[in-house]
């Protein structure tokens, strides 16, 4: 081993050149784009420092794999809500550079997630492929990717904000971001044990609890504060404001999902759901232990958790005795109603209540 | 789901109390008092975010299961390391309270590598009690505890340096140190994996690197580093000339890794060694790789990286033919050797050669 090191250390921070020098027209395809150059930023450190030909081919293999595929929803997100706080219509230079940025670190952020939760829910098919950890020669090594995708992420961050003004904020918020998410998949985890189904453990004030901690926080609230962050903004009044319409805005988002894991169509979504028989805390079944007879009460007491189809489709036939279809619908008009009064609710000339509004049409009755 | 959240956000940050204003004798009693402290903050921090009862009570048993048991050399090199640096006796206050965080900022993510690559590895036991992941009703959630104990390094930081002068370059040596680590851990499952043994992968270099990224950077260069930069060091030659002495002496450390993996007494070491079943690039395969005639090399071909104790055996016995015993105690002696002139090597002022000297002879003929 040489006694020396690879050009790291705690006082490294390069100053990087923005690889979006003229303003482009279709926002998607530009965030594509630039999934290139970050994805070539972290190969590019990784072989400063020495890592050997098997593990830069896994290392590129694993983020092509794991960090494509996504609706990108979150990522996009930073740049529209950017330039509405900025009051611009063309994002250019560095505000293009940093939006990009924040976004890419965001869906790496999901990415390890995904990765990491797919392993424990024990998930077959992610983003209409095989999990990583499913893939010949990955298996429990998709443990460290997890990892890896995470502190990519935040040499991402290092290596376009060492020197920003806010580059604590920012670590901050995604660390704090980080946290929440696993207190939420911590809850998700005690409440669904796989080796013991008891369905009293379920409540809607679980839910709510798992659904706020484990989605909202890092798929809503996450995207806007960045891009407050990015806008100078750090009132904590105004991140407060923002929380109390996103936080509720991710709930919504999260019951569609337990909907569509039951209701969606595979072929359309990229998953199979699993919720049914990996025992999940899922809006449909608190929904259904709301109103279930003493005798519907016991038929999912006895198939709820188990992998059977015969389990899976007894469980279905007392949500369509109960009809929790129509429940969803009801509580998808109301949420949606709800969320619009809360927007009407504060008028903050710092914060346009477009960015909220847009967010919110793009998830009224998705289907994926 | 109230519309509101817990008091965290990016702009967080409290000024924390010192838990330590008067000096204390025994600094190992000091450091261990100080983890309930530590840990409290932490419980604190995830009561403020409304963790249900279940979900407290299994971070406190996770934590307490997890993060004790050690040697706590890492973290109580922090504030030797300190005190040399800065010629101090007795350290008080401040300097102890921040060495002490910063030192059990080590020791967890130690335990976070652990919690994962017990997991990876498939070990049994672990400082001499069933490996976390193994416990009745953990499983695979194990994965998730790792994550939220690296978080809560994080958190731990964030508590008590965020208006720090160095703040940023903290979480910078961390954050990176965690990425080399990583890395190191990747080359470590790449070479050894479970399906497929093919000891043409393995090679002096490849064990090296493994060493360097896996083990001496977060276990060697990481304390000695915080250290400095603690006591406001910022010449980024200084860390340089550090880690010229601290890699090589991590290397030698792991190298009695490997040899104790296997001839270590698993009753003092606090677990049994799996790397020979794990198709491990040990050290000692290494060696033996170098040193075997062809008719030796069959018997490694076809026995190293299999469950049997018949397999496990047919190994030992190659290595007893080898002698790979004595190369380990010729490797030894010349390791020490070539660390002490390294150490004298270079006379800085700013790097008082006891540090490492210290260091050093911890490890040296170590039994455990």
């Amino acid at each position: 081993m040489a006694p020396h090191a690879p050009p790291a250390g705690p006082l490294e921070a390069a100053t990087a050149p923005n690889p979006f020098p003229t303003p482009r027209k279709n926002e998607r395809d530009d965030f594509l784009q630039a999934f290139d150059v970050f994805r070539d930023d972290i190969l590019d450190l990784f072989r400063s420092y020495r890592l050997p030909a098997e593990g830069m081919a896994h290392v590129k293999r694993m983020f092509d794999y794991t960090l494509h595929g996504g609706k990108l929803n979150r990522g996009l997100t930073v740049a529209s809500a950017y330039a509405q706080l900025t009051h611009q219509k063309q994002l250019q230079g560095d505000a293009a550079l940093h939006c990009a940025v924040l976004g890419w670190a965001i869906e790496w952020l999901q990415s390890c997630f995904l990765i990491a939760d797919d392993i424990m829910d024990q998930s077959i098919t992610r983003r209409g492929q095989p999990c990583w950890y499913k893939l010949p020669g990955v298996g429990a090594a998709a443990i460290n990717d997890a990892f890896l995708v995470e502190a990519a992420m935040f040499a991402l961050l290092r290596k376009y904000f060492r020197r920003h003004a806010r580059y604590s904020d920012f670590v901050d918020l995604f660390q704090t971001t980080i946290m929440q998410t696993e207190l939420g998949q911590l809850m998700d985890l005690l409440t669904a044990p796989e080796d013991h189904v008891d369905l009293a453990r379920f409540s809607a004030e679980k839910h709510a609890y798992i659904v706020e901690y484990k989605t909202a926080y890092y798929s809503f609230y996450l995207p806007v504060a960045a891009a407050m962050l990015l806008a100078d903004i750090t009132d904590e009044a105004l991140f407060a404001k923002a929380r109390g319409v996103l936080l509720p805005l991710g709930e919504y988002f999260q019951v569609q999902d337990d909907f569509l894991d039951c209701y969606g169509d595979p072929a359309v979504m990229g998953k199979v759901g699993t919720d049914i028989q990996d025992n999940k805390c899922s809006w449909l079944v608190v929904q259904a232990l709301q109103r279930a007879s003493p005798e519907q009460r016991a038929r999912l007491d006895a198939h709820y958790g188990r992998k059977t189809e015969q389990d899976i489709a007894a469980v279905k036939q007392v949500y369509r005795e109960l009809d929790i279809e129509q429940c969803f619908r009801d509580y998808e008009e109301a949420s949606y109603r709800r969320i619009l009064a809360l927007i009407d609710e504060f008028k903050d000339p710092q914060l346009p209540p477009d960015i909220f509004i847009e967010f919110t049409h793009r998830i009224y009755k998705r289907k994926v």
